[in-house]
């Protein structure tokens, strides 16, 4: 493997944004958007616990910067650049690298964000991965878990539990002949972009299963969530696995996308903010506690998975 | 060890700055500096790489830290604070996370930086720790590599070396009676707080030896260095073994002193800034490339190793 310094200038040195300087200096500099405030967020993908060994380096990538992106979607932030950290063996082949900086490219270009630096590090272990996010929003616009009121409707984006059966179609658990539920498994949609401000009180994207995320919603705002199974969106490939797999589209993680608290009557101009994503209500939130999920006749559905701990 | 949701509330949110909102949101929000420029940067330490698996944790978190303050210290920056990722075994002992949550807390008020967020996973490798540093600058005045003139003179602080003896000591392979040299190995002291704009043209922080180092100045500033071995500062501990450790003190890495690039006549001024802070001049910067490092007679001292590796 080329050394460091010369795998950054191959690989890294061409995503930087001017804010990296080339990666030439010890940190970048970022001239902060006037009148903004920066919402900041990190998270970490280490192999064997959060990807397979054999997954495609691009498809790694691009599902690092995806998870950040789907926590400043969830805060109401529009995107600006990253910051990477790499910790890879030195037996890992230069064409992972450029699989893994070209999966960096096509999200940079989606997602209109820039390398802003980093750290690369030879490790004797696994290859570990962590991507730091910046973003913004308006001063005081920033969403969070703690704003929900009695009353308000619970909302959710796309369909839910695709990535949790995607990830059971991968260990060979279940067929998934076209390979959707596989790809959303390994490349989300987070839901960036959105113009959630004024029309929704609490946020939160789901990455460790509905039911799980639900309840830091439920804990943050001081509130009980009631939700009806059957709302809950699901894919056509999903529904067709059967109600034997429910439990896992609703305790399953990887999903990235959102869970909103909508004041009663806001779900037609939610539906307007959001445009082609799919908006849809599950239930409302009460006074109380905890996260309730009945089935069609109203009864109380048990569940034995609470929620989503990846590989590990 | 207790789950990742009790480990948070137990050790970080008490860390947390209003910025993290008490860690319970997908993302922190900063307001940043009015007027200022943002310096950002990410430095890692893996076990068995950047630390031992015995070092305490308390010094563990406290060089991740430090290692970060330097490099916003060689911009010229002020720190601001921190989002941090840990890997941690199943297997670390709750004590381990108590000691190294302590060493956050120190290192935050000594520095005065807070705790924005973060991100925690279990891992079935080794340790591994990442911290992504803010800090600001005046508009334009953050230092770089690349600013060295032709006739600039080569200021280093502090005495160089120390962390690599400290090393070699820790390792058994030489005697550190007072355990100064191990001690400077594992808590080193990052030059932040220095007020260096308008007096210096070009810093850089040394991480990977004074020689490699001053190698990225002069590539990124396209110049020569010549640097006299007779004249880089050294601790009466690391000249006390003796001319064989030479070579050591020159390349050895983890030092976290600043090289500087400071126009001629501009040494008085620089002393006054630095306050308590030695500062020494070691050479001079000349059109060219490469290092040059001169013995007390003249002639060219030639060097094995180039630079640093760390552990691995």
């Amino acid at each position: 493997m080329a050394d460091e310094f010369s795998r950054i200038a191959t690989y890294f040195a061409p995503l930087a944004g001017i804010e990296g300087r080339g990666l030439a200096d010890d940190a970048a500099v970022l001239t902060p958007p006037p009148g903004r405030e920066l919402v900041l967020t990190v998270d970490q993908m280490l192999e064997s616990v959060h990807f397979l060994p054999g997954d495609p380096p691009d498809l790694v990538a691009r599902k690092l910067l995806r998870r950040n992106l789907s926590d400043l979607a969830a805060m109401g932030a529009t995107p600006l650049g990253y910051l990477l950290t790499t910790a890879l063996p030195a037996t890992t082949p230069e064409t992972w690298l450029a699989g893994f900086a070209h999966g960096l490219a096509q999200d940079q270009k989606i997602y209109g964000i820039k390398l802003f630096g980093g750290d690369s590090s030879a490790t004797p272990g696994k290859i570990s991965l962590s991507a730091t996010l910046l973003g913004h929003v308006a001063p005081g616009a920033a969403l969070g878990r703690n704003g929900a009121q009695p009353g308000d409707n619970i909302w959710v984006t796309g369909t839910i539990g695709d990535a949790a059966l995607g990830l059971q179609a991968r260990l060979g658990k279940l067929a998934d002949p076209g390979g959707y539920l596989t790809s959303r498994s390994m490349l989300p949609t987070p839901r960036v972009g959105l113009a959630l401000a004024g029309l929704v009180r609490a946020a939160i994207d789901i990455s460790d299963g509905l039911v799980q995320d639900l309840g830091h919603l439920c804990a943050a705002s001081g509130l009980r969530a009631v939700i009806r199974a059957g709302l809950i969106p699901a894919s056509a490939q999903a529904l067709a696995l059967g109600p034997a797999w429910l439990e896992s589209r609703l305790t399953g993680g990887d999903d990235y996308e959102l869970l909103l608290a909508v004041p009663p009557g806001g779900g037609p101009a939610l539906r307007l903010a959001c445009g082609a994503v799919p908006v849809k209500k599950i239930g409302v939130f009460q006074p109380g506690s905890g996260v309730h999920v009945l089935d069609d006749n109203g009864g109380g559905l048990p569940l034995q998975t609470p929620g989503w701990r990846h590989f590990g």
